[in-house]
């Protein structure tokens, strides 16, 4: 049995420093480095490749919408040319960082309210795994487990990988649970830790109305820039580890 | 004998639009084009990557300072790490474009005020050809010829491509004259015609003070934004027609 | 009888140069001004602040998404506070262009995405009447005849102009017919005169289904970036002229 | 005797936070409020100038170049039409968001690289008081004592705010000594506080070389974004208790 561990990092800006990222590099298998439209510039960029490849971990670009203001969260109504265009420019800015470093861009991971666009509206998600096809056809496309871009990136001839959240509860039908209704988030590290467990060993999850249902992941999301995503990361690595589950990047 | 001509463009920028990119294609054997940073947009350089390809042009990445309202003139003191990581930033986002059109990026001009600084500049020139090594080492380095981007360029180990300017008069160490300064600038087309034949056939070049010196260039930059720029280039490749002077782009 | 004509300008950024601001000053007795988020910058605005000053035509702000490349065409979800902070800013930006001149900002009309939502919306459009009013209470507020920029405005407390279209017909609710729709825009120059002659001498107006309906209106929006809209304005001067209609803008 | 103690902020940016403006405001007689181009957006203007109305401490505009990335700290060469349009919006901003809430704007003092390229040089200094002029005649333009912009303010016409520094020692010409130079920085509390004192109650100071020099200010800046900083503006509001040294804006 094997997962892998992503997180997103690399959203320092000039001046502006946020997250916890050479710590958070020393639990995770998979980061997902901001490309500079909606957070990160190129010398963070260049800045936190390097000690990526340092620490060992599978390197991922994180595009996400042109806009700094909203750190990505904000949708932007955009053609689907304009999405291409964007997608192709952002993962080939970190793929030349990471090349330059002798690494390998791995994998592509939406960011913000992209990834959101993308999980619910197929065509859009079809639009960005084409893009990120045409840049690599071997790049992998990360993506919410059992939405639009696992469909979209098979259709496309990628690899996906399918991602899941340790700290978050799934409706009968597979969907988070929208973050502000009561129980979205999962406050219990134990819990989050059984979630993940029973996901890994079963391929199964009890939804937040108690329904047992299938749910495979490939990889879980992990926040590292709270006290609460650290000690997340490392009770899962425990748990892990009892259970011979081993912790590793998709290739 | 052979000769380069170059031209920049991709220089229109969303609702904005200049420039007579499809024209001047069909003259010129290179083009530099923008990389979003100074001028142009993700959208715009996919467009005009996919028409360099199908004009059969050889494509250079053209980056720049990150200020689109001077379109790249303004200086900007920057840190050399700075300046490596926008370099590699602005490669490697053009590079995902050739690329995902099957082509291949061959040469880097730094724009505006990132030339005029590094062809003074050892160091800055130094930093410069270093990034782009590092995002490919078979990239050519295109820079002012006699200046300092070409020492600096193949002091790191990059093939270089020797500019010279068709409508620029030269001062007796062989730097242009600015403009500004009366004579900086050639008027008539018989002459820009004369310096170029001389420069390729002779590898000797007028000063502005009428003395005759040793210069040698690989590519000439065309101007394709102006009808005069447009004439010079047609009377250019009737004359190098007419004197077996064959127009190719390095390699 | 009296009308205001307005058209947009000062959209010109950096090197991009568009529209023809200063013929079209002439024609109209109000101008729109970009306010350095969707177009414009701030040199242009200053320049188009001091030809307005100098041509005697009254001046009004155009604030609109943060978005040049989308040339804020393209919607982007945003906060209210948000959308209030960005009016604030780009008013007051360009009120102090103005009375640096010794003029006085006479109205404020959203631009492109941000007017058709506030158009719809009735809480965005009084997000930005409220703004408006904040800035300076004696502001006009400039929006679609009929729709709820006018209703927000007047909630607000604030004097409205009820903006309506010489080259786009209406449906039977009196809201635009969409671009793209056949019939949406009006080919013919003397049906353009016509439907204008009729709004503002018998507050009627023939929608594209062939209705008599009720509209008043307060200005004209005319496009000065083409050479049919030059003709459309000079023609409606002339009708007016004939008609006795007094060509103004409100105060 | 009375002194001013002014304190940048508001230098926040979307998601990114930055300084402890809420405490601060707590000490200072005057803040100056970043404008949008190199720190802060107009969210972050709103939010800042509404506490300090509420704190009632006395607002200035923080202008800077339009560099997010470079925190205002890189110097970019501009033509002095480009300074002033960009001097006159980031002034109106504020000033609008200022008023909006019932307040009066000022000052205005430049940022980081304008901040020093026009204390260096007068022609520039002209520019930005000029256009703080033009903006609204009763700002006072706060800058460097001894320096070029408080000739240049005063020779524009505008009242002047002589700032010294609280941690910074001085040449024997008055000049502050470079940063990185030994001796550049005070390291200890109470010689700040006796520096600030000699300059208030005797109108001299001690240099780096151990001289006595006439030397006036208007203003102190403090540094709020550290423990340092707030030691250091506790230290001197104690001192100037016991000194009766009171401190208040300029008006």
């Amino acid at each position: 049995m094997r997962i892998d561990l992503n997180c997103d990092l690399g959203e320092s800006f000039g001046h502006y420093s946020i997250g916890n990222d050479e710590e958070i590099m020393n639990y995770v298998s998979s980061v997902n480095i901001a490309c500079g439209y909606d957070a990160g510039d190129p010398e963070i960029m260049e800045k936190t490749v390097k000690l990526a490849i340092k620490k060992g971990v599978s390197i991922g670009a994180h595009p996400g919408y042109p806009d700094l203001q909203g750190f990505g969260r904000r949708p932007i109504t955009m053609s689907h040319q304009a999405l291409r265009s964007m997608m192709i420019y952002q993962i080939g800015a970190l793929k030349a960082f990471v090349e330059a470093y002798g690494g390998k861009l791995v994998h592509v991971k939406p960011h913000g309210a992209l990834y959101n666009l993308a999980s619910k509206d197929y065509d859009v998600a079809l639009t960005l795994a084409k893009a990120i096809y045409d840049v690599d056809k071997n790049l992998i496309f990360m993506g919410l487990a059992g939405s639009e871009m696992i469909r979209a990136g098979q259709a496309a001839g990628l690899k996906v990988c399918r991602e899941t959240f340790a700290d978050r509860r799934y409706t009968c039908d597979l969907k988070l649970v929208p973050r502000g209704t009561e129980g979205a988030v999962i406050e219990k590290i134990e819990d989050s830790v059984k979630q993940c467990l029973q996901m890994i060993k079963e391929n199964k999850i009890i939804t937040i109305d108690g329904e047992e249902k299938n749910m495979s992941g490939d990889s879980i999301c992990i926040h590292g820039d709270n006290k609460h995503g650290l000690e997340v990361v490392k009770s899962l690595l425990d748990s892990f580890k009892e259970n011979n589950i081993k912790v590793e990047a998709m290739e």
